[in-house]
């Protein structure tokens, strides 16, 4: 047996999120596993360092596996992606130590949120990024955004309902970039950059939705007191889920 | 009767280019007729500024048409969205004078050919962006670009077959930029921008598969000469529709 890390690319759109389950098929494990256990002639399971939700985008998913057959890991990408539905990619593969797993030892993420501000959205990536048709003040966005910095107690940028004992997440990196447009008649793209130890359920999609309030006029950028309160209803509502992609997974 | 001018977005992957066609109503303008004749209630013909090949994108693609009712300018691309196919979007539409014509009254185009270099495609921008798997030499793709610029027959950059008199065509601007990418597993997108008072069939797609032979070693980048030679022979391949765009039309 030998033990694989893979990263993955997949447009999560038309998938009810990566986690395999019961009543579908249309999850992005599921067809990983499906391919893999085709290459490998019997069944493989697959672990994947973040369950990213329905509708989420990965552009760096890491994943891993043990495989029983011998094929060496610079051709593993190429088998699997002639298995694999065109909306998800295998860009790497390398063998790792048997001990080797994706989740476990994950040692932080990037998450990219992408916002747009126009009347109409593009028919080029309305599938990943939020428009938004009311007009935004950005440069109030923009403001302390380092409160988010640091470990803090996140429990006011996680879903209601959580079961989660500990709410204590660091914000290594938190920005917020503008993208000039390849469109003329269009407005900037604008990213939110959040990098991690860990992550909340839906948390990033929580804090995109404070700053989309915050520029809409609905709140004020006291993003420490609303992290100090640990009450849910104080954040923003919870942005749409195509608007968000999974960019990195750190070891 | 009013004139309108109006500004189209689309993704050209599932549409037989934009002029109507007697064997499909898979046609950009044939999507515009209908749903502008619904609105109209009466049969309207639409002018593209420019007819975009099967395949081909346009974010900034210009139409010129009339209508019997009376219907605000502003009003109009919310209307005629609703009817619109969703990957077909109209961004703006103006009140023009009743001589204005999309296509007689260009000034000129500017174009985007879009490519990477990637060992796999990108499933977020596949159907916009023609990636190469052999490795390309990016900056000699760069050298003598200014070659192209000013008048010249651009016969050896037009298809084979092509009937037009004169070949004669000015190039105003032609850039090839680099675009850094969100993947940290990608490398960056490249864009061949052009600007001209006009392109003779195929051009930009010629121009596009002269500097990717180029980048592959293919091809020398003697662009005056093979200008000079006005044979389609010396010029490179048709690079594939999908990486091209009409980003803008100038009046």
């Amino acid at each position: 047996m030998t033990n694989f890390k893979i990263t993955l690319e997949y447009d999560g759109t038309n998938y009810h999120g990566w986690q395999r389950q019961k009543n579908t098929d249309q999850t992005i494990q599921q067809k990983v596993e499906d391919a893999l256990s085709l290459l490998n002639k019997s069944k493989v399971t697959v672990y994947g360092a973040g369950r990213t939700d329905s509708g989420v985008h990965a552009r760096g998913q890491v994943a891993s596996f043990k495989l029983n057959i011998p094929l060496p890991a610079e051709r593993l990408p190429a088998a699997l992606n002639s298995e694999l539905p065109s909306d998800i990619i295998c860009h790497q593969a390398k063998e790792v130590e048997s001990s080797f797993h994706a989740r476990y030892d994950a040692q932080g993420k990037k998450y990219c949120y992408r916002l747009a501000n126009n009347r109409y959205p593009s028919v080029f990536n309305r599938r990943y990024v939020y428009n938004i048709y009311r007009e935004l003040d950005i440069e109030k966005m923009k403001q302390n955004l380092a409160d988010f910095k640091g470990s803090h107690d996140f429990s006011a940028f996680e879903a209601s309902g959580s079961e989660i004992d500990n709410s204590v997440r660091e914000i290594r990196e938190i920005t917020f970039e503008k993208v000039s447009p390849l469109s003329p008649a269009k407005g900037p793209e604008y990213r939110l950059l959040v990098r991690g130890d860990g992550f909340l359920y839906n948390m990033v999609r929580i804090i995109a939705g404070t700053l989309i309030e915050v520029g809409l006029g609905k709140l004020e950028t006291r993003y420490s007191e609303i992290i100090a309160s640990k009450d849910r209803r104080r954040a923003g509502f919870t942005a749409p889920a195509r608007g968000l992609t999974l960019l990195e997974v750190y070891y």
